[in-house]
C-alpha cells in the first residue's frame, strides 16, 4: 500500500519538481485540468503587459517588424516544432485547431483525389475530438468523400491495404480526449501508407505532454492545440505542421495575405510562401500569441533536465500513481479505469467510468479544490468520463495522493449525492 | 489660409475632445495610422492583466462559464453591430478577417449557385485589399467560378443586369485601403440586387471610422477587421455579419465545434447553431478578445456625445482640414490628393500619391514624430501612396496642423533626400 509519505519523497526524489515554481497557481488548489487549459506561467502577466504597453502602446505598427510581430507564428512554431519532433521552418503557431485541420485535411484530399480520383473516404475514430469530426464531415459533404468513423479495434483491418483502396486519409487525434489512450503513430502511419493513405494527427492532447516525432514516424500533417499541455493560455494560437515532402505541393484553401509569397508587395494575385508560411492565413493575434511564447518557455527549462523524455517519465509516474491509488483506496465505488495501463499506449491523463454521478463526483472534488473535469457519454458506446490531466510540468506526486485520497472521501462519505453538485450547468 | 491658432480653436470647441483621454499614446506622437493599428486604450492593460491575473491564473477553466469567455464572440459581436447598423445577435467577433471572409464568400457562391448554376463570377476592384482578392482567388479555383478585377468606375455598368447574369457575388472594400475613396453600400447593393447579385462588403476601414448601416442598405454579408480603428490591439479578432434572411441558408465549411448547435454535448455529427453563432469554428484567443473588448469601450464614451454619427462629422471635419493644409502649404511639392473631396465618397483617412520618394518622405516624417504610412504602388496602375489616418477619437486638430506642416518641412527642406530615409525596410 502506497502512503502519503511515499509520495512526498517522490516529490522530493523528483528531479523535476522545481518546474512548477515557474507557475503561478492558487494556493492550495490540486489542478488536474492541464489537459483542457493549461496553468499560467509566473512570466506572463508581465511579458503580456510588456505587449500591451510597450509593443503596442508605445512601439505602435513599427512593432510589426521591431518586436518581431509578423515572425511569431514562425518563431513560436519552431519551438513547437522541436517539442513534437519536426524541424525548424516546418511549423507555424497559428489560427485554431480546428481551422488548421480544415488546412490539412483540404490539403491530404486534395493530394490524395489528385492521385487516385476513386479515394474518397475519410476514416477516423468515433471518439474523436467531436470538432475534428465536424470539420472532416464539412471538407467530406464539399468534395463528395464520406467520413467513416471506427472504434480503435477496427483500425487495422480497416487500413488492410484491399479494404483501403478508396481511403484518402487516416485522421486521428493521438491521444484521445475521452480515454487518455495513446495510438501508435509509427504503426499506424506505416499501415496506411502501405495502403496509399495519407495520415493527418491531432497533437491536441500529445504536445508537451507526450513525446512526439512526427517526422520519424513519417507522418504527413499535424495539427495542435496551444493551450492544454503547451500552456499558452485560454483560446492560445494552435498548430500546424506539414511534412516537407507535403507542404509544397497543394495552396491550401485559407489563401490570404500572411501566407503570401510577399506579404508586403499588395499584388493582387496570390502566390503562396514557401514551406510552411503558406499555411499561414489572416493576421494573428499577438497579444495571444505572445502569450504562448511564454507558455512555450515553461519547456525551455525542462531542457536541461532531460526535456520530453524526463517529462514523460515523470507523467507516467504520476498516471501509474494516480491508478495504484485508485485501485488501492477506491475500489467498491463503481469506478472502471479506460486509460490503458500500457505505457505505450498512455497519454499524460487518467479517466475513469462510472455508470452515473460522474458530473457531480467531479463537482465535489471542484468544491474540495481538485480541480479535474466531466465528459458526459452518449448513452450507449461512449460511458460518463471524469478526467484527471497531470501535466508533468506542474502536478506533483503528493498532488495524486491528495487528489485520489478525496476522491475516496467524496465516494465514501456519498458527499457527491448532495443537491448542490448534481444541478447540470453548462460544462467546459 | 488656416493657421496654428485656428486649429487649437477647432480643438476647444470638439465636443469629442475629451475622448482621447481614453488613449495611451507616446507623449508628443502625433498617430495618424489608426487605419492600420489603433492606438492602446488606456484601460486595456489592466483588464488584460485581470484576465491573466484573475481569470485565468486563479479561475482556470471555470473562467469559460463564470468569466463568459465563452460568450465573448457574441457579446463584443452585439458591441460592433451597434457600429455597423447591425442587429443584435447578428455579429460575431472571431478569426481573422480573412477567415471571415472566406465563410461568408463560400456562403455567398453557395447560395447563388445553388439557385441559378450558371452565376459563377465574382466581381471586386482590382486595388481592393489583397487577402480579400487571394481568398476569392482561392475560392473561385475550388469551385470553378472566376474572379473579375475592376476599376471602381467600371463596377455600375458591370452590375446591368444584362451584364451581370452569371455573376453571383460583388466583394467590394467599403473604404479602400489605399485610397480612402468610400463605397455608395446602399447603391451598389441595391443595383448588385437587381441583377440577382450578392453583396460581401469588408468593412476594416469602415467600422468605427464611418457610420454604417448595413442592414438599412441590404448588405448581405459582411465582415471586418478589430485591430483598426476598433483598437482592439496587433492582429485582434475580426468580425463577421450576415443578413438573417440568408444566416440559417448554409453551413459554412469551417465547421468547427464553436459553431455548433451543442458545443458540449460533444456529440460526433456537426449541428449548426442558430443564427450568427454557426459562423464561429474553434476556440477562440480569450486575451486578444478581452483586449478587443476595450477597444470597443473607447466608443461607449463616444455614445453620450452624439456616436458615430459625431465621429463622423468630427472626421470629415479633419480630412477636410488635412486637404485644405496640404493644398495650402505644400503646393509645388508633386503631391496629387487621391481621397475624393465629396464627404459621401470618403471615409477617414487622406491619401496622397506621389511618382516618387514617398517611402523616404513618411520615414522623414515618422523620424519627426508623425507616424502615417507608405503603400507602394505597382509601376503601373496604382501610384505610391502616402497614408495618413484621422481616427476621430484621437486625433485633434492641432495635430493636423502639425502634421502638416512637419510634411511641409520635409518636402521644402529636401530632408525626405537623405540616404537614412531611402533604405527600403520591410513595409508593415
Amino acid at each position: 500500500m502506497i502512503n502519503l509519505e511515499d509520495c512526498r519523497q517522490l516529490d522530493q526524489q523528483d528531479p523535476l519538481r522545481p518546474l512548477r515554481e515557474q507557475f503561478s497557481l492558487p494556493p492550495g488548489l490540486i489542478y488536474l485540468d492541464g489537459n483542457s487549459l493549461g496553468a499560467l506561467p509566473q512570466r506572463t502577466a508581465a511579458r503580456v503587459a510588456q505587449v500591451v504597453n510597450e509593443e503596442w502602446g508605445q512601439g505602435l505598427i513599427a512593432s510589426w517588424n521591431r518586436a518581431g510581430w509578423f515572425e511569431l507564428p514562425q518563431r513560436l512554431g519552431d519551438r513547437i516544432a522541436a517539442l513534437i519532433g519536426a524541424g525548424p521552418g516546418e511549423v507555424v503557431a497559428t489560427d485554431s485547431t480546428s481551422i488548421n485541420l480544415y488546412k490539412v485535411l483540404s490539403a491530404a484530399l486534395r493530394i490524395a483525389t489528385s492521385q487516385q480520383p476513386e479515394r474518397l473516404r475519410v476514416l477516423s475514430e468515433r471518439s474523436n475530438f467531436p470538432t475534428d469530426l465536424y470539420i472532416a464531415e464539412g471538407l467530406c459533404r464539399e468534395h463528395g468523400g464520406t467520413l467513416e468513423l471506427l472504434e480503435p479495434e477496427q483500425l487495422a483491418a480497416a487500413l488492410e491495404p484491399r479494404a483501403a483502396q478508396d481511403v484518402a486519409v487516416l485522421m486521428l487525434t493521438h491521444v484521445n480526449y475521452r480515454t487518455g489512450a495513446m495510438h501508435d503513430m509509427a504503426a499506424l502511419t506505416a499501415a496506411a501508407h502501405r495502403a496509399g493513405v495519407l495520415t493527418v494527427w491531432d497533437l491536441a492532447h500529445s504536445a508537451g505532454a507526450v513525446p512526439v516525432s512526427v517526422k520519424a514516424d513519417q507522418a504527413d500533417f499535424a495539427v495542435g492545440c496551444g493551450y492544454k499541455y503547451l500552456n499558452g493560455g485560454p483560446g492560445a494560437p494552435a498548430f500546424v505542421w506539414v511534412h516537407p515532402k507535403h507542404v509544397e505541393r497543394f495552396r491550401q484553401p485559407l489563401s490570404g495575405w500572411w501566407g503570401h509569397a510577399a506579404p508586403f508587395a499588395f499584388t493582387p494575385d496570390y502566390q503562396p510562401a514557401a514551406a510552411i508560411a503558406r499555411y499561414l492565413c489572416g493576421t494573428q493575434p499577438i497579444i495571444s500569441l505572445a502569450a504562448l511564447g511564454c507558455g512555450l518557455d515553461t519547456f525551455s527549462a525542462a531542457e536541461a533536465l532531460g526535456g520530453m523524455t524526463a517529462l514523460r517519465r515523470k507523467s507516467l509516474a504520476l498516471s501509474d500513481l494516480f491508478i495504484s491509488l485508485v485501485h488501492e483506496r477506491c475500489a467498491g465505488h463503481g469506478l472502471t479505469l479506460v486509460t490503458p495501463r500500457e505505457h505505450l499506449r498512455r497519454g499524460s491523463q487518467v479517466c475513469l467510468a462510472r455508470d452515473q454521478g460522474g458530473y457531480a463526483i467531479i463537482q465535489a472534488l471542484i468544491a474540495r479544490g481538485v480541480v479535474g473535469d466531466f465528459r458526459a457519454g452518449d448513452g450507449a458506446q461512449l460511458a460518463d468520463i471524469l478526467r484527471f490531466g497531470l501535466a508533468p510540468l506542474y502536478v506533483g506526486f503528493e498532488d495524486v495522493w491528495h487528489a485520489v485520497e478525496h476522491l475516496r472521501q467524496v465516494l465514501a462519505s456519498g458527499e457527491w449525492q448532495r443537491p448542490e453538485f448534481n444541478q447540470m450547468k453548462a460544462v467546459s
